[in-house]
């Protein structure tokens, strides 16, 4: 089949061997599959990823159980092993011996093919469009950090990085708070963030530090936690979304003197994440910023990892 | 009168002037104060202190209301306005306006005389020895991680850093629970260790990666903390003691990716610290490693760094 392959350096290849699906599992068709941040960061070695890269999809089973054969479907990402300690604590989602459709042992959707789990799949409600089922994933991300904090209306919430996925945390967190502040670096992003109806405040225009009782981190870089811990209050909390390849990161020091609380925070919840976009509470389409085909993939993540561009698809087949 | 000052330099002085106690202050002549290493960080430059450092100490009211004239107390080093915001959420100890004695705004306890507030001194039992009264700050800062995090019996906890500060958490811990594991990076503190009841394993030692519940970070450095990443299970608690000087630290992607929750930790209840040591529930005098006089204290700083000492006490009069 063909695919992108990345082992070193990223490429396009036409005759990668088709997956087979083994057991309990289905063969999905790719139809697309977006850019996310981590797809950049892998293709920088972070987590020494060697495959074929992508995990926002959306796509057809051809091979599978009669009552998802033909369905068009998504699927969550972490295939687990429901034996191990975390699995039995209800921590699937951190199985020990997990793999992670395109980012660890397991082969991506940056190809015509891939397989996961039949428990994995979610079949689409008619009404999606292929382009709003790609962002399921990273909205169900997003959605996560409802799961793990109780926001208050009353708390000043401020999200940092108006990028792929700042601006889904900040679109599912407006109906929770009143008092929300989009922040970015330059004004690059500002019409898109209007047109999404969440204005964007700057990083240098006067912000107010340490008045935030929420920051979420989403702008994918060290900077970003650091202007996190002076943008939080005292005993406030910190929602950690950024993952980024190096060694080196922020001093914590302001964590231990503000008693600050941080929350690292992953995948979650594909149900809800569709019920939002079934129920058009949550706009994609204005953040795809650029369409490729497979072969022209190399391209795409160079397009991806520009700053003033936001989702960028894959198209693969139909 | 004599003081240890820090101004880009630390160096011995005999003729410091003495300091005149406020309103509502007290004016305390300082018996001994120990060495921590916040003290050590600032001679690095950390929080750009200027001034007399020093924050652990025991002392006598000379001048004040009469029920505390001649009483021997130790003081608690947050002095706050009891006005903006975090003093009304009941967050005093993270004033806005605050002075810290002898870390931020307010010459500390290296010198013959300290003021403070009256309403931070706490007058001691008589049972209570010199020798411990200098541990109730630090032992306070310890008891804090017993005020934020319920730690349960049944979870595995890990102590990181069997220092000055390390040691006081683990046998604060200790009643708490019953699988309690101090790591450290060298044998040179095992017998100190050993003669506290809390046996020490090395950090190359066979340790449990992503098994501990709760880890408690006391190193004092940034490695301690992607040590703590390591040992912490997924959707496990990390509770962060150490500040260093330093733009940078540790890449905090494993906390994205485990989902780890960061607790930051600082200054805790006086109250609780002094009943431990009254009832000898936390001993301390094993960890005090050498004394010094005042106009020895640039010596005491040195001693204080080396990785073999523990508590290192300058005696200042009586």
């Amino acid at each position: 089949m063909r695919a992108l392959i990345f082992d070193g350096e990223l490429r396009f290849v036409e005759n990668y061997p088709d997956p087979q699906p083994g057991d309990g599992e289905v063969l999905i068709k790719v139809i697309q599959a977006g850019i996310c941040s981590t797809d950049l960061e892998i293709v920088r070695g972070y987590l020494q990823f060697k495959g074929i890269p992508g995990h926002e999809f959306v796509g057809t089973v051809v091979e599978g159980p009669n009552e998802l054969k033909a369905k068009r479907v998504v699927g969550e990402i972490n295939c687990v092993c429901h034996e191990c300690d975390m699995c039995r604590a209800g921590l699937a989602s951190h199985c020990r011996n997990r793999t992670v459709l395109g980012i660890a042992g397991r082969n991506g959707a940056f190809a015509e093919y891939l397989t996961l789990p039949r428990e994995n799949v979610h079949v689409l409600p008619p009404e999606l469009t292929d382009d709003q089922a790609v962002f399921v994933e990273p909205l169900a991300a997003a959605v996560r950090t409802l799961c793990q904090y109780p926001f208050k209306s009353i708390e000043r919430v401020a999200v940092l990085g108006p990028g792929r996925l700042g601006l889904l945390v900040a679109q599912v967190l407006r109906p929770h708070v009143s008092q929300l502040t989009l922040i970015g670096r330059s004004s690059s992003k500002a019409p898109l963030c209007k047109a999404l109806g969440i204005p964007l405040a700057l990083n240098d225009s006067p912000l107010e530090k340490g008045m935030f009782d929420v920051v979420v981190e989403c702008t994918g870089n060290a900077d970003g936690f650091a202007l996190a811990q002076n943008l939080v209050r005292p005993a406030g909390t910190i929602i950690l979304k950024s993952t980024y390849a190096g060694e080196s990161g922020p001093n914590l020091a302001l964590t231990v003197i503000n008693e600050i609380r941080i929350i690292g925070s992953r995948c979650g919840p594909f149900d809800r994440a569709i019920d939002c976009l079934a129920a058009d509470k949550v706009r994609v389409e204005p953040m795809i910023s650029g369409r490729y085909g497979l072969p022209d993939g190399v391209e795409a993540f160079v397009q991806a990892a520009r700053s003033q561009n936001t989702k960028i698809l894959i198209k693969v087949s139909r």
